[in-house]
């Protein structure tokens, strides 16, 4: 099959002619890909940014945001059957350590991360395991979802996480309307009656922001601080959820809070810098968000076949993808990208 | 009445003769002094660390732990009489905001805080109000207690908000088994039976945590991160409290977690610095901690008298204030220092 | 002053001329009606069936759904002015006892019920204390919310307490789309996500239901239980709410659960009679519902000045009182009815 | 190999021979039994109370309580090895369901029940699966602790569920010390520091339940009700779990709640009944409890291995299942029975 390969770390990959992977153990479970999103976490990948907490044997497939259709399943799988549509969960887990005994899937002590530590889904098939894959609603397509695997997944988690502080009248802040705050707008304006208010750099964003729900936005320059305290009549807000993490945003979103409140962090690349005394006399937290479990994401297409999150996708071919990689690398994608084997 | 008062910031206070305070609102309650307890806190407030936070206007009376017998109440004061012994919740709060209305006292939005921002405890006299009194069982006496009413409902707050992190089989890392700390472990030791690990530089404090009910405890070295993680078996604490925040315990506590476990930030001095990948990738959390509400004081007051928490105290006459600071301040203290008006 | 008060249970009560109340607490607030909901619990109370349980003396003023404008406060309030419109939180609580300091007002020790244990609203002047008033928005009016002061805030409490255990995907019953019910039902819409199914006598209050957001509805006729499991594609509900409480809607609401699910008592009337092994092999739960806290009622005030709550009302002059009980009493009252004292 | 069979239901069951289980499933586990619980349950399931909801093929081998040592795994298991000693989770579970995801083994879409619905430990051999499993620490033996794995851990859940309704100075009420109340009582002295008042109609079990902790006792009688009212200085008690569930116990357990308390239903029998408008006006809650969840079990085993739980037994060996199941029939059991293959 054709592949999208990792050979070296800091040099581009290449698209592959490999061999189909196979179902060997009694809950594997292969899927052919119906679309693959397209993440900066790629890009991170390729320069090697995760090369040793993954430490996946090169070269490997990259693709962490997979939707298509079963084809094969090993002898114990009974959640599904092939010709299902399928998105799959980033994880492959184990379903018998502590934390999958708890739900809590993103933690499981034995787990693979398929496209990160090992071949991902930038390709024709994937092989993955029977706890990885949740049915689609009939009204969905692979293509229109599968960019909601990880960082829709992780847009959710965060939101859902924030919910229980939230209450009409309260205050919860968005900072960044892009991939990945694009879906957690939707999410929280499905979820919430608090008000919310989205900060981003572009004006853009801003007006797609506003035509998804948010109740007030703010442009992320130096004033920002001061406008989100202004909206919530002084004592800023009870939640901000920062979907960019660096360049600033770290240190403007943990200020934007109200005195109990809580940043979520969800992007990264900066540093969290705070006097003890800070987090203390104001009782502040700072909440760690990485991708949501199984459950989760049935719950995000749940939302998705309501109509109540919409992914705004581009398609490239499979063949294509080094393009789809360097348009997102030069700011010229809006919403997600996504991969789809067979198109060209 | 005979009062320690500050008058300039960095120089000692001066124990005045001052007129004694007098009810004049339908709430306030004067409270006769049965003992202040000596806190840390004291000194920086000495040292000019809290001027802008609090602005009291100079000179002002010290001393924010305080418990005593009500002498006097305003017409509509219905919870105490005169006579009551009592403990004195550190804030005077207003009841009406929307955080004293969701029981939340400590971040009132109109609240007053004697010893800090207005006249304290070090006196013969204390003047608040009818929201900060706590009747004490009659098994308890005010100079058993007052060192309870800041540093041991900090102790008992973050302990409390801990639990729910925890289960029989968890573990959770007290820092410091100091002035807080050691009411903090009798706090967890009392309710949760995840397993306790102390972690304090002395160890005349180690042996001090043990006979208190810790299940482990580790020297505050350069070695202490990979021990605690021994003794959890690998992964890390599902909960580490720090009662310290200072000369690297902060940057130690949060190292000491396991994946998805929450680091409570209690002592405070120095600097929280990390990586927003490795709050994402870790999905940790970094929690905030003030002083307890008015039932968290009622509750550790139960504790108290159930014989389950028990302070370590140094007794002092009020006049031998400036005394009792000195020895704080040059660690010659083991538990709390309080001053009692009347006992030279 | 007018009021509309029960001078005997059983018989009908008087519009009769009486003295205006009088400040005389520090905490006293005086307010001038500008509408007071009529409510079935009125019907009850004229009845006599809350004699024992709120023992007035009489005859009293009943009325306890109460909007209007601040006139007078005594020397200790500090929350609102002469002039402020307010609504009124049903109770007159203490602001000292345990359930005060922990925001749960409703289970105040020392309150008093306006309408129900003394003087109510159905009159010229209502006298309440500070800690009842909440401020309007300026875009509401006392006679707009009036209504929502105990029926709205019952509903939305019951709603609030029901979202943690909804999700996408997952199914919440409402039972009765009347006057708590359509409260119930939009304040359910405005803070979840999951499905809404409506299960009511009416075809109309279905129809209604479906305007204000219901997913699904359903006639509450013996085959009730059966469409519901269907509509959840078996198992049955997460949640089921049910404003009625009598005729048999208590017995097919905990049959609409699913295992591990929860009945959320709200309307009265009936019985539940429910073996324990039921109870226990399904794991399901039965939770009480009573009117929400002052913080519930800002909320509430919050979701209806974002236009997310609207409440549909019938506007009577405070001296056709007897009238609007009548109509209530022989169902010709859509939504809720009002009494506006100076409207004739 | 010798098991004990239940061949009609009202008549007495078997000891036969029958064939070993043997493993077929990848994810099989065989445990050759150390220990088999002997409960109230099995006296039910002999009189056919259960045959309705579970459902077993006639003749089949009773018992739900089982603890061993491994012998034989399918080819997916991996979390374990032969010669592992285990207690066994009530449940075979799917892992692949909504509730199973969730950490909510109980609510298995897809679960067996051994020795309920299918071939159950009081036998030489029993197959389940790796899901079932939990390796027990070095300091414990299979036949300790083998009846904790049903009556202990739905005693655990009960009163770990209960853990946050409570804090120190609460009260929570243990209506019986028997088989599963003496667990319970273990459970909540090791987890809250709340007062625990025990209600029994045995002299004796008050006596033992003071061994265990209890602050308080009272006799069940027709003055139970007012004695933990009295006891708790009037209002009752925040939190009631009923062990019995029958014979009175419910309806005493729910007039012993305080306003806004929960009612924990554990044990069974009897009918709840109790008006809407109670369980409205005082705001009370019903609660169900069923059988924990594996990682319930595993903390279970920490708090044993701990030495903060330690069942009371009494051993008989395999072939004598009929004696103990009659001593059980006529309360000549203190503690809990278990069955030891071997032992005769």
């Amino acid at each position: 099959m054709k592949a999208v390969r990792v050979h070296q770390y800091g040099a581009r990959p290449t698209v592959d002619e490999v061999p189909d992977p196979r179902v060997t153990d009694p809950f594997d479970v292969l899927v052919e890909i119906g679309a693959a999103g397209v993440c900066r976490t790629d890009l991170h990948v390729i320069e090697g940014q995760w090369a040793d907490k993954m430490a996946p044997q090169l070269p490997y497939i990259i693709g962490h945001e997979n939707a298509g259709w079963v084809r094969e399943v090993g002898s114990a799988v009974t959640n599904i059957v092939p010709g299902d549509a399928v998105i799959l969960h980033p994880l492959v887990t184990c379903g018998l350590c502590r934390a999958c005994r708890a739900g809590d899937d993103v933690h499981c002590a034995n787990s693979e991360f398929p496209g990160m530590s090992r071949d991902g889904g930038m390709a024709e098939y994937l092989l993955t395991n029977a706890r990885a894959v949740v049915k689609l609603d009939e009204s969905l397509q692979p293509a229109d979802v599968a960019a909601l695997a990880d960082a829709g997944l992780t847009a959710y988690h965060a939101a859902h996480k924030a919910i229980p502080l939230l209450y009409p009248g309260s205050f919860v802040v968005a900072i960044g309307a892009g991939g990945l705050g694009h879906i957690g707008i939707q999410c929280l304006t499905a979820m919430t009656s608090a008000q919310l208010v989205v900060v981003d750099l572009s004006d853009d964003a801003l007006e797609f922001a506003r035509q998804l729900g948010a109740d007030h936005t703010v442009r992320a320059d130096s004033d920002a601080v001061r406008r989100v305290q202004e909206i919530t009549g002084g004592p800023g807000a009870q939640v901000v959820i920062d979907f960019v993490g660096e360049q600033g945003a770290e240190h403007q979103g943990i200020a934007m809070l109200a005195e109990a409140g809580s940043y979520f962090t969800v992007g990264y690349g900066g540093t969290i810098n705070v006097p003890t005394i800070d987090i203390i006399s104001r009782e502040i937290n700072i909440i760690g968000n990485l991708v949501g479990s199984y459950n989760d994401l049935a719950d995000l297409m749940a939302l998705t076949a309501a109509g109540k999150v919409r992914l705004h996708t581009s398609t490239y071919p499979l063949g294509s993808a080094l393009e789809a990689l360097d348009d997102l690398d030069n700011g010229r994608i809006r919403g997600r990208a996504v991969l789809v084997p067979g198109s060209e």
